[in-house]
């Protein structure tokens, strides 16, 4: 037995909740994962550049462990705030006609994402494919390894240690069109796909658009588990509209919600940030919105203004219309106290009524 | 049988819709109610004082009729859109310790909306009583005739033909306290009673409540029909904060939604306008929030900012926080158009999600 003395891991330039053990007099290597293991082992020099905002604290423990024929004696940090903050950036990229373009847009934007210290990227919906019924067809891929659109962000996501909701592409399923997210964790695993459940009509002066001509609807909304505490749900942009949705993701224990969409320029100014932020302020949590960035010449020209709302229904961060990253760092903590300031959540009567899903 | 000319009816101070027929050479008197009559026969003059409205536009129709034993050939206007205004005046009161100077303050508010032509006056939560639960208990009426509130406000709907949604009051009923709102027609009936669905509760650093302390919630939420053509919903209060109530009212063919409210001011400036918004664009109807005056020596100061967002979501009459009168024009032809440009209801998943209520 004895103490041991942890040298910090490598810099935490792409999951910082994960690092390397060396111990300085006993052989021993581990790995410490901050979103499984409820003690995370750290040195101070990890610590502090691992957990930069301003609310974090720490304490100092001692904990005593068997490890095979060993009782060791750790001192450690333990991060009282440890479960409850995830570093995101959208990517409002500008999507091209080149899907080879788009997809090596979509990858450089996540690595750099990473390397900025996000544990989450998110993709605009149509990342890979302009927005318009009459692309989806062409662009279309299978979800399974093999595929361009598969294989490059399922690499990235594991190279760059990220996860990665990725905004929406047109997907090709026995002989049918959808319009679908693939979330891929940070070893470049897919973990879901959401397929658009509310298929998009405008009938407006400028904008004419029915995403029904081709497209089939999804009819499922599971949330993502990235661990036992956070989960998330995923949407495609008309989905936002649609209270029952985030309801549902809701009930389900999620922290926020991810819309992937591409609002226009009549939608845009009237729908987008309230949209974010009634859902935020009705279920009480954090609400992540990528868009496309704005291109006057498509066919499409869709709204930009990514944006990131607290589970106050506030933006605490967004962009203008150009390319551009929204980075937010969401504090689940922060959940906990609207709840208990305002109880919206607990008010609910489910005594008297509830949501029928299929 | 001969051509008819009408001389306009009476003008319309209290009830647009309706007036008398005078014909000029001919033994003739009749009413034509627009909400009820296909065809709305009126003068040049009275359709012109009737519909100020700038997309109001008219035609020139020629019917021929059968009356007792006359044939009467009729050139009448025909009001394109006669189905589809209603005037609204929402009452934000300064609320006292005085029941006795509250119901007189809503009584002469609501004669004097009735003056200006309003068809529907709404008043605020707790318009007879100061908000807050040690008043609840002392304050409290059955909602019955013989009761001074449920007489005062039967009286003058019926004296100023005026439809009122009478805010809220504290009721006692069967031994148990609700937060409710009577809804009376323009004859002075009582035509529904909605009790508050969701409790409120708030614990911020500056404002302390729960309701549940002393109030018992409501149950059901139920349309009100003014006709055959116009329903409406009453929520009080927190209840704007579910979207599961208003989807309710929205799938029974609601068109307006009337919120009496007295939010504060920790949550007025975060969410009064925010919830009225999303939930006019969520359900593509008009919204009507209707709080008291901003009392800043109250126990409970409220918001006030009373408001009517419009089925896009847009607020198109608003107040500071002092007493002030809200009026408004509904126009129930732009929640079709809303409707048409943007399919949200239509594009309702009913095939996969339902709401059940009870």
């Amino acid at each position: 037995g004895g103490f041991f003395y942890f040298l910090g891991g490598p810099r935490p330039t792409k999951e910082p909740v994960r690092t390397v053990l060396r111990p300085s007099k006993k052989f021993f290597l581990g790995r410490s994962d901050c979103f499984s293991n409820p003690f995370f082992l750290c040195s101070r020099h990890f610590f502090f550049s691992c957990f930069p905002h301003k609310y974090v604290y720490f304490r100092l423990c001692a904990l005593s462990l068997k490890i095979f024929r060993f009782r060791v004696y750790l001192f450690t940090f333990v991060c009282e705030r440890k479960m409850s903050t995830l570093r995101v950036s959208l990517c409002q990229m500008a999507v091209e006609k080149s899907k080879e373009s788009n997809l090596s847009k979509a990858v450089g934007m996540i690595a750099a994402a990473a390397k900025r210290g996000s544990n989450l990227a998110v993709l605009p919906e149509c990342f890979m494919c302009p927005y318009g019924t009459k692309y989806f067809d062409e662009y279309a891929e299978e979800i399974r390894p093999g595929c361009p659109t598969y294989d490059s962000i399922s690499k990235v996501a594991k190279e760059s240690n990220i996860w990665v909701v990725a905004g929406s592409m047109p997907e090709r399923s026995g002989g049918k069109l959808y319009n679908s997210s693939m979330v891929f964790d940070s070893a470049g695993n897919l973990r879901h796909v959401h397929r658009k459940v509310h298929l998009f009509q405008i009938h407006s002066e400028t904008v004419q658009m029915d995403e029904g001509e081709v497209l089939t609807a999804g009819n499922t909304a599971i949330p993502v588990s990235m661990n036992d505490k956070i989960k998330f749900g995923v949407g495609i942009c008309f989905d936002v509209r649609y209270p029952p949705l985030a309801w549902k993701y809701a009930q389900e224990g999620t922290s926020f919600l991810v819309y992937p969409g591409a609002f226009n320029m009549f939608t845009g100014p009237i729908h987008w940030e309230l949209s974010a932020r009634a859902r935020a302020m009705d279920n009480q949590q954090y609400v992540l919105l990528c868009s496309p960035a704005r291109d006057p010449n498509a066919e499409y020209v869709a709204w930009g203004h990514s944006m990131v709302t607290d589970p106050l229904g506030r933006v605490i961060a967004t962009a203008e219309e150009g390319e551009a990253y929204v980075d937010a760092e969401l504090d689940f903590d922060l959940i906990k106290d609207a709840r208990k300031r305002i109880p919206i959540i607990d008010g609910t009567r489910n005594d008297i009524y509830s949501l029928r899903w299929q």
